[in-house]
């Protein structure tokens, strides 16, 4: 029979991240295209004693939990999160299936159709599908290194009258890049001075290279936490399979979600938002947080001398997260040489689905923190033999 | 600030299961509301187990997975499936959080505002909430206990065109309800005829007490495996914290529900897809669930004859399932009793939310799952004072 869908799945462009993950699937590629973590450092024994201490909890650790998630890992979370100023309470903070399910359902809550969001060009591609799926319009701020222009962003808000501003501040995705303080600043400001709601991406923040450094999520810079929704996860820096990802913001926003989250799944797994619990609570999360650092800069380093010595591509070396951002100098479709890359035993992501209009063909995005320091000299030899004559 | 929702947040309707989840929780009350399992009947053991399986097979375990879920795990769905007449493939089948998200990316796959879904009145009521969180219409079909009348059906097919049908056939939710064969392959026939999808729900068809009696689902009757959508769970029968449900059907309509579910949440909690793979495999599960089907019996009982002796009350005594379904011979407003009931130690779920329109005041559904044959008795005595002179 014919099917007749929804309007929205019209706006369904799903399959690039899929078609990423089958490739990554494939046992002789080396991928650098998914934004996955390095397997090697899971700590899986840690992770296995906190299982054990839910199942030694008693049969209620088994039963059905609330739609906000299990309150003293919420409690865990507040504390945590106060240490990077934000201020939140267990209650104005709810429990994910990963932190894209935290970006669903407050576009759920926030967009009827042809409503607009404000981004940054490119952007997480995985964000866009989900703003296009409740059928909004997005439109991007123009903006350099250092974060959105102001100027633009408020000319934007004026005349657009965008519903909310979605951005990922901190070793943003695909680009790496990191917000100056001053741009923080005047994105909440114009926020607070317009009455729009930002939703601040942070998946990356703990991977830090320069530990000096203080890089103040936008949530800790709106004080009265009226206008800033912050989401973050373990996918990156404990274990992707827990799916485990918080929000917290306005309590009326948060309620709102919850709401929406109770009709669309009840709640996440509570046998695994109670490992997290326990795992916080014994686990010395900041020493492996510190591991992980070190290691995926070193990883960093391996892949950026392969880069330099890329004739006819540039890039900026990224200060924390997992990804290099490379554009070709000249015009080259990135697209069409995806295939030639994986016949080559090597995959990446191009760029052109992350812009939101006018895509830039001559970019790709490749992670460093996935494969380990031999399979990413391998990988980055196979990728100069593609590249390195059609760049010149 | 004010802030400004989309126009699907007006159709949210919430509250009532929250309500019911925050009543269960309090310590001193026997609460019947829930569709809760028995607790002392969770297979602890063996689902700890289950987990050490899944740490001891390799860091990879705990990586990103597919949208659709573990391939594995599909692989003995479909097996399971198949002893029940539901022939599929684990390319048709998607793990979701639950049987309430199938319920869910199915919607937002299906239903544009104003769109219109047909259901039996009255139903599960958190159906009803994500139906109208996409601002579908929904339109009850007269029925009556063996199931939907199919006149009335083709009728409101034929007039209101709508998008699908949604239906628990098999101790239904809240009515306990069990459809006769010849309205199950009515409908199954209109459905095919009109070409209008069906969505059975089926959390509760493994709770069967009559061993020799059979009950195949629609989704068996639907051999081209064209117009019914199935869905089930292992939160009833296994344990609900693991929010491990899975649906199966055309293998178009779950594509498009696996591209929503990729925007939605990218994948559910693949440890415990992982670690309900290994349960399946290992554990006897069969076993178990005759465990459940007479204990469960014996509580049924236990509450029946309670039931029995309130003067003004009728139900019908289900074959199945976790619920009665009790109506007053006379008005009585069921909603206006809870707080009493609650005072008195015990509470129900009043059975006005579960209508679509025109809702009975004077209908309550009561769980005889979760509670100890023990509490049952003291809860049903707490309820008889509060019930035993109003309903004469």
């Amino acid at each position: 029979m014919n099917y007749h869908f929804a309007d929205r799945t019209r706006n369904f462009t799903s399959s690039a991240v899929r078609d990423i993950l089958a490739v990554t699937q494939q046992g002789n590629v080396i991928s650098f295209a998914g934004g996955l973590p390095s397997e090697e450092f899971f700590p899986v024994e840690q992770v296995r004693l906190a299982y054990e201490k839910v199942f030694a909890s008693g049969t209620g650790a088994l039963q059905y939990g609330v739609t906000e998630g299990f309150l003293p890992l919420r409690g865990l979370l507040q504390e945590r999160m106060k240490t990077k100023g934000i201020h939140s309470d267990p209650e104005a903070i709810m429990m994910t299936t990963g932190s894209q399910q935290a970006i669903d359902l407050f576009s759920k809550i926030m967009l009827s159709p042809n409503d607009i969001v404000l981004t940054e060009d490119p952007t997480y591609l995985a964000a866009l599908q989900v703003f296009k799926a409740y059928e909004g319009q997005v439109y991007s701020v123009q903006g350099d290194e250092y974060g959105m222009d102001p100027q633009d962003l408020e000319h934007k808000i004026q005349t657009l009258k965008p519903k909310f501003i979605y951005v990922v501040p901190t070793f943003s995705n695909p680009e790496g890049k990191v917000w100056s303080l001053e741009r923080r600043t005047a994105l909440v400001e114009l926020a607070k001075k317009y009455n729009v709601l930002v939703f601040e991406d942070d998946p990356y923040g703990e991977i830090q290279f320069d530990e000096g450094e203080t890089y103040p999520s936008l949530a800790s810079l709106d004080q009265e936490r009226t206008h800033v929704l912050y989401t973050s996860t373990f996918s990156k820096t404990v274990v992707p399979a827990l799916r485990c990802g918080w929000i917290t913001g306005p309590k009326e926003v948060i309620g709102m979600m919850a709401q929406a989250k109770q009709s669309s799944d009840l709640h996440s797994s509570s046998i695994d938002q109670q490992a997290l619990y326990f795992l916080m609570r014994d686990f010395d999360l900041n020493s492996h947080i510190a591991l992980l650092r070190r290691e995926y800069y070193q990883r960093m380093i391996v892949m950026r001398d392969y880069l330099n010595n890329l004739e006819g591509f540039s890039f900026t070396e990224p200060k924390g997260g997992m990804f290099f951002w490379v554009k070709a100098d000249k015009q080259l479709d990135m697209t069409g040489l995806l295939p030639e890359a994986v016949r080559h035993g090597v995959a990446y992501v191009p760029g052109a689905p992350f812009y939101v209009a006018n895509p830039q063909e001559n970019t790709f995005r490749l992670n460093f923190t996935h494969s380990t320091p031999d399979k990413l000299k391998l990988g980055m030899m196979r990728l100069s033999e593609v590249l390195g004559n059609v760049g010149k």
